[in-house]
């Protein structure tokens, strides 16, 4: 934008572990300006936050004072200033009102806060993807959902009516990495392109879990074994990993649901196609939302409550 | 011993991936010598097998030309000699016929073939934990048992009079290193000390595996999220990492047989106290035998079908 555009009313902004994403908003609601770079929370910790989020300002063009609604890792106790967790059960709609806001400045800058379950057997955290949620909710009904948020750690939520009951975070693409990386089935997919979500390898893989997912380490390995003594090709065999463990990762989730409990799936980018022939797999049909855009409008569901944009 | 010891009959070796174990056996089958180095596989595949073995020959002033019977990774695709597999179900009385000869040497070197289950849903290997079989099969009664020999890669074994039906191989030791080394929870067991088999945090992750194995990897992540919030001490995360992998284990070997079939645990050193923990845990009793013995053990039967010694 340049400054002679018109009516800029807020700053939304997810700024995540390793990304940063900003946007200005119109008051109108649409999007006047975007940034997207890789000063994330490891990248602005080292560099100051105050001054990542300015350079970024001064690239629009942003008129000076506007509020700035911020979530995601900048909340973190390794960030900016910290936001805490709104403990489960939570209202969604509570988030907004839970926001931090930074010391010291002139502008409206605010953090929102994340979520936690604080159940010994199942303590949990999460942090941005409330936002996501916030904003996925205005496209849900109400009544019961089951929201699968995938990811380095995955979230899955219980959200009934606007609220969120629990949620369960499970390591699919952390441990996807540290076993294809650092274990003995590295050999066996090392020549693998990336995984084909239309792969039979894969939804089969899937399916073994769903239907006993005790077996998984032990499917971990037939990784390795079929390599050896099946002819497992390095696609077939990268295939049968990710299955693995986001197959396993879909049983957990069902087994703490009703059975028939609506599910959505959050996603944006290289995550949605297997997700989705993952869900198909498992026999379910997810309503899909785009990540982006629920956080977006999550971030302005925030302004609106706080600010009356 | 030295050259005046009365009676060697044969040499039993346990060659696995990084350890080597030699035994010199009497007529009588009691040991004459032992000898334990770090040349295992990884190693004598570059400095050469022959010469490794004749070192700890010469190191015992071993007699020339006794018969040696080798059992583990020596007889693998990288090995000394490939020893190929017998493929599941395998009568373990069949094992020793299999073995192959080392070519082009004086001595009488045999090793023994691994088990090869090719399944296409579930293929599986194992090379060395046959041995034990072989060897532990003495000990117990004929009929149905499961057995587990814990380990990098833990099997799971169905036998039946003597039978090898059918087995699973767990990642176990394997995913504990990888995700204690390269994820997240790295933060929250970094200054944990070794794992106690009667730490309550250990017992109730595997109790939590074995009624809901589904939702392991986010159990997993409830290390670092009890870590954030609960206080979960360094101890108890890594117990919690632990229990829930050796939990997942055996709720998936539990799945494969029937409710009431006896569970055998072969194993030696540092896993025997959290295994008996874990299987106590999970309501189990099992009869424990001595990994070490069982390997000479199984030697022993392949030297008297061998050679009838």
């Amino acid at each position: 934008m340049t400054r002679s555009d018109p009516h800029p009313a807020y700053v939304a902004v997810d700024w995540g572990t390793s990304s940063f994403r900003l946007w200005l908003i119109g008051q109108d609601g649409g999007v006047l300006a975007e940034r997207r770079s890789a000063e994330g929370m490891t990248v602005a910790a080292r560099t100051g936050f105050a001054g990542v989020l300015a350079s970024h300002l001064a690239a629009i063009s942003a008129p000076a004072g506007l509020p700035v609604l911020i979530c995601g890792m900048a909340g973190a106790k390794q960030g900016w200033v910290e936001a805490g967790y709104l403990d489960t059960p939570a209202a969604l709609a509570a988030i907004p009102a839970a926001a931090v806001r930074i010391p010291g400045v002139d502008a409206d800058i605010r953090i929102l806060p994340g979520l936690a379950q604080r159940d010994a057997a199942a303590p949990d955290v999460m942090r941005g993807e409330e936002t996501q949620l916030l904003g996925a909710a205005g496209e849900l009904g109400s009544g019961d959902h089951l929201v699968c948020m995938p990811g380095t750690h995955s979230k899955w939520v219980r959200l009934s009516g606007g609220r969120v009951e629990g949620f369960s975070t499970f390591m699919t693409g952390e441990l996807f990495d540290a076993i294809a990386k650092n274990t003995i089935l590295s050999h066996a997919i090392a020549e693998a392109g990336a995984v084909q979500g239309d792969n039979a390898a894969f939804r089969a893989a899937v399916k073994r879990m769903v239907d006993n997912p005790a077996l998984a380490t032990s499917q971990l390995f037939s990784v390795r074994a079929g390599s050896l003594i099946a002819g497992l090709s390095p696609d077939d065999a990268k295939a049968r990993l990710s299955g693995t463990l986001i197959g396993l990762e879909i049983a957990g989730a069902l087994s703490m649901v009703a059975e028939g409990t609506p599910v959505a799936l959050v996603v944006s980018g290289g995550l949605g196609a297997p997700y989705r022939q993952a869900l198909a797999a498992a026999g379910l049909s997810p309503f899909v939302i785009d990540a982006d855009t629920a956080v977006r409008n999550g971030l302005a569901a925030g302004a609106r409550a706080l600010w009356s944009l």
